[in-house]
């Protein structure tokens, strides 16, 4: 039987995740006091800014522990944040994490959940600083609250948009969706976490380190990431820059996985691509004569596909609507498609 | 029927918050970006380092509902992290939020809890800046991260008590345990929400300005809240200073409210002053030859009462080792006996 939460008590795994961030946590930069006083402290850097970001996720609504791992859990807990960070441009420098639990929980879960998040903050040399444990009433959550900061003033928004901008986006939104639908359809098929698309789920990719160059270029009007969806995220945009948006249907990054897999699935692959997902992809808009520029400087970050899938139309357009041209050249209005907690 | 959240969505919840602390939130300070894109962002003050600490409730485990009130909960919860940001001598600054509540709730409830909140900031003119709300998956949940600032390397640690100091605390500990146990042993007792040790429970009060005093003062060798009890505080002391402590019972501050509730429950009054609680005092440690200063710096912030009530030990009479003196001069070693979320 393995060691449970219940078999060593609150303190005894205080104690457990204090060695396990003492050896594999890395070493803190301008932190003073880490975990074990009343509040952990930081000495800011001058000339940068903090950005701060919390994100939940709840057993049985964000995630089903029975089809991930407490280390992709944990890694993809903490990329949801950096996600966040890196959306604005910034770079993660500090993680709090609550974790709410059951008392039969293996610690050795508890662990491999912390190596995961630690393996998210490793690239960064970002740590973890605090946090909070206790007892769950049913279903486990996992509270991240994550720190990051960039040169002063640097920041790239969601309403700073124009008309007239492309909108661009990086890697292929809708396949972690897919993926998801998937793993639901035939949860018990062999080889299932080998798929492509599974993968996309349960191990994301954050685009931080594009996104800190992309703020460090200045060449983008406005930044966000998708986690409510293509067309969620971009009606956010649209929404907070009071303006429109234009996309081409055949300009939408699509690859034959998810083409297959939409088939199996007998769903069209453009509602995964436009839908609610879990891809943690950016959304990017900029004047067209600067595209050339931010593909060039994804570019220099890694082998990261950057599109152009429309552009932002003027407020005299509709202010916040999206709409989208068809490849027989038909334009139709689209309804906002977000992920809506409170509804489904 | 009240508006619940299922009536109104996540992205009408949202906006009714925004509009919520637009109206009653106050004046940001530093703030940059507040809620609403991808982080929240801010520019931290020349000279200042900044403390971080969180802390989550769970219903049916931190608080019940049908005994405090949605308002009463959120002034709570907030009083709780601005805690533990005084007792480091900090001032609280900015706040997130994470919510896990059930589609059920009313719209209403929410807003008095965010009132709560802000009542709680509001003397600090601290804000909120950002934060989450997710379905919770059965009990709801609050998980605060609050920031605070202080003065560069003024804050007071718990690990550098010195053997001969004296320990000194504030207010009545234990009244609020006293508090919870009168409410659950009758909660329909007519009046019981006026009885002083249940609104001591309900109502709590934080220490943060007389923490930032004392701080300020440099008077203090350490200075810890008390979440866990003032036994399980002073333990948290005494392991992280390398030090033992010695108490003196007849020093011990009660009041005859709480003499007389024990004497209801059938319960030494002792226990409860020692054990866990929900009180929030200080607990300071000092030279023998400060604590008159340290006392006026108290007074000068308020009716604070403040007692010593024993002194720190050399830690060749045990580290970690705290005992008392009974008024009839016998000493005699404590257990720890602090609030372990995963043994009860």
């Amino acid at each position: 039987m393995p060691e449970t939460l219940a078999d060593i008590g609150e303190f005894g795994l205080i104690d457990r995740i204090e060695a396990l961030l003492q050896k594999e946590g890395g070493r803190p930069r301008e932190l003073v006091i880490g975990m074990g006083d009343d509040c952990a402290a930081f000495r800011p850097r001058p000339g940068m800014d903090l950005l701060v970001t919390c994100d939940t996720m709840v057993e049985g609504r964000h995630y089903l522990s029975r089809h991930i791992s407490a280390l992709d859990l944990g890694r993809r807990a903490m990329t949801i944040n950096i996600s966040d960070i890196g959306a604005m441009g910034g770079t993660p420098v500090y993680a709090l994490v609550s974790l709410g639990l059951q008392s039969n929980t293996p610690a050795e879960d508890v662990d491999a959940l912390y190596m995961g998040f630690l393996d998210a903050l490793r690239p960064f040399q970002a740590v973890i600083m605090g946090g909070n444990i206790t007892r769950s009433g049913g279903a486990d959550f996992i509270d991240i609250t994550l720190i990051g900061e960039i040169p002063s003033g640097t920041w790239v928004r969601r309403s700073t948009a124009r008309p007239g901008d492309v909108i661009l986006v990086t890697g292929y939104p809708g396949e972690a969706a897919a993926g998801l639908q998937i793993l639901l359809s035939d949860p018990s098929a062999p080889g299932l976490r080998d798929h492509p698309l599974v993968k996309a789920y349960i191990t994301p990719s954050h685009r931080a380190i594009e996104g800190a160059a992309i703020a460090r270029s200045g060449l983008a009007t406005a930044m966000i990431d998708i986690s409510d969806g293509l067309l969620g995220d971009l009606d956010h945009i649209c929404d907070q820059s009071r303006v429109g948006a234009r996309l081409h249907q055949k300009g939408l990054p699509l690859r034959p996985p998810l083409r297959e897999a939409a088939r199996q699935l007998q769903r069209d692959p453009i509602e995964f691509v436009l839908g609610s997902s879990d891809d943690y992809e950016l959304i990017i808009t900029c004047p067209p004569e600067k595209v050339e520029e931010i593909v060039s400087v994804v570019a220099a970050s890694g082998p990261l596909p950057i599109t152009a899938i429309g552009e932002i139309t003027p407020p005299s357009e509709g202010e916040g609507v999206i709409s989208m041209t068809s490849p027989d050249g038909l334009v139709r209005k689209l309804g906002r498609s977000g992920w809506n907690h409170f509804y489904q």
